[in-house]
C-alpha cells in the first residue's frame, strides 16, 4: 500500500490561518474528501478528484476515505477548524476501529490546524488565558442531561467555558436551557462572547453579560465563549478587549 | 501612533505549523519581543531587532512590547503555541489594563497558533474528540488547593484533560499529587499520553495506564492529556491510536 490518509485542519476561514503542513499535504493528495463547504474551500486541480459530502454522514464519508487510501489514493480528509475537536479525526479513528483489519496498516496522520476557539479567542483578547473547557452543545451523541450536568461541574470548577455547536434548527431549545443554566449557576454578570462565522468577511463579535444573553445571538457558525469568575474587559476606543487574567486571585 | 503590536502564536516547534499570517506579520515587523528560546526561532535580519528576555518576567516583557509600539515600532510579541493559551496574550493585556492609559489606542491583534494539546492530540490520534478541559498544573498563579479542586470536577464532568507545564524543577511535587488525585477520581484504567517536545526532532509520545503514570515521565516540555472514561486505543503494527469517539455511550 502506498497510499495514505492526512486528516487536516482547514483553520476557521482564512487562508493566511492554513499551516504550510496542510497546504504541502493538498498539493501532494489525489483526492481531497469532506463536508462540501469545507471541500469548496480547496483549489481544484486537473489530478484531484474532490469527494464533496453532506453533513451528518461522518462515518460513511470517513469509510470511503479509507478505501481510498487502501486502494493507492493519497487523501485529505478536510476539516474546518483543527480535526481533532468535534470533528473529522474521531470520526475516521471510530470508522478504522469497526472496519478492515487491513485499513489498520494505513499510513494515517492527523495535521492540526486552528480550532474555531482560538479564532474567537484571538479575534476579542484573550478569554481563554486561563484554565478552561470546551464543550460540544449538540446532543445528537450525548444525551442532554450529560450537557447540563457538565455546565454546572465546568461552572463549579471555575472554567472560562467555550461552547461549538450552540444552536441549529433541529435543536433550537438545547441553547436557551444552557443559557438557563449557566445563569443559575454563575449569576448574570458573566462576559459572554458570540463570534460569528469568525476570520471570514461575514465576521461578527458580540459581547453581552450572560442576563443579556439570548439563544437567537448564536447559530451553528457561532462560537460561544462564556468568561470564568476572573474575565473582564477593557474598555478602550473602538472594540473592548475581553480577557481572563493568568493568576486566579 | 503608526506603531502595532502582534502577539503570535509560533506553534510548537515544527516551521510546518506556524500560520502565513504569523509569518507576515514577522517579516513587517522592526522588534520581536519574547522568551529567548522562542525568539531564537525567528530568523534574523539587519532590518529587525530582536528582544530576547528570561522566563517568568512576562510582564516587564509585555511593558516594553507596549512602550515599544507607543513609540512607532512595530512589534511582534512571539509565544509557542497559541498566545491565548496559556502564554504571552494575558500577560500583555494585564500589562495593558495597568499601564499608560494611551496604550489602549495602540493597534493589537492576537494572532492564533497551534497550541501544544492540538499538536499532541494530533500526534496520538485525537483524544480531545469528545468535551475537554485544558489545565495549567503550575502553582505560581494559583493556590495548589484550587488545582486539586478544578482536577476532581474535570473527572466528575468525565472530561478528557489537557495539563500545561506539569512539573518543573521549582515545583517537583505537584504532579505526583495530581496524579494522585487523578487515579482516586478515575481509577486506574484511564490511558495517559505523555507528549514530549512533540513536533520537535526531540519529540517522545509515551502512552500508559493511569496507574503506571509517574511524575518523572514528565517536565516542563511534556503535555500530558488523561483520557475520559471513553478514550481507547486502536492497537496496530507501530504506535497505536488514542482516541475519544464523538459519542458519549
Amino acid at each position: 500500500m502506498t497510499g495514505w490518509i492526512a486528516i487536516a485542519g482547514m483553520g476557521p476561514g482564512d487562508a493566511a490561518l492554513i499551516t504550510p503542513e496542510v497546504t504541502a499535504a493538498l498539493a501532494q493528495a489525489t483526492d481531497v474528501v469532506g463536508y462540501a463547504s469545507y471541500v469548496a474551500r480547496v483549489a481544484a486541480r486537473a489530478d484531484l478528484t474532490l469527494h464533496a459530502s453532506d453533513n451528518r454522514v461522518e462515518l460513511e464519508r470517513a469509510a470511503q476515505a479509507l478505501e481510498l487510501a487502501a486502494a493507492g489514493r493519497r487523501v485529505v480528509v478536510v476539516s474546518s477548524g483543527d480535526p481533532g475537536v468535534f470533528a473529522m479525526a474521531a470520526a475516521v479513528f471510530e470508522a478504522l476501529e469497526e472496519g478492515h483489519p487491513d485499513w489498520r496498516e494505513l499510513d494515517i496522520r492527523v495535521l492540526p490546524g486552528i480550532t474555531a476557539m482560538l479564532a474567537a479567542s484571538a479575534r476579542a483578547g484573550a478569554p481563554l488565558g486561563h484554565d478552561f473547557c470546551a464543550i460540544n452543545l449538540s446532543d445528537n451523541l450525548k444525551p442532554w442531561d450529560l450537557i447540563e450536568r457538565r455546565l454546572r461541574l465546568a461552572a463549579e470548577a471555575d472554567f472560562a467555558m467555550a461552547f461549538y455547536n450552540p444552536r441549529s434548527k433541529a435543536r433550537p431549545e438545547g441553547f436557551g436551557r444552557a443559557l438557563d443554566v449557566l445563569r443559575e449557576a454563575c449569576g448574570g454578570e458573566r462576559p459572554v462572547l458570540f463570534a460569528r462565522a469568525v476570520c471570514t468577511p461575514e465576521e461578527v463579535l458580540r459581547i453581552v453579560a450572560l442576563r443579556d444573553a439570548r439563544p437567537e445571538m448564536a447559530d451553528m457558525r457561532t462560537m460561544v465563549i462564556v468568561g470564568s469568575s476572573r474575565t473582564r474587559l477593557i474598555e478602550r476606543p473602538g472594540a473592548p478587549i475581553l480577557y481572563t487574567p493568568r493568576s486566579a486571585e
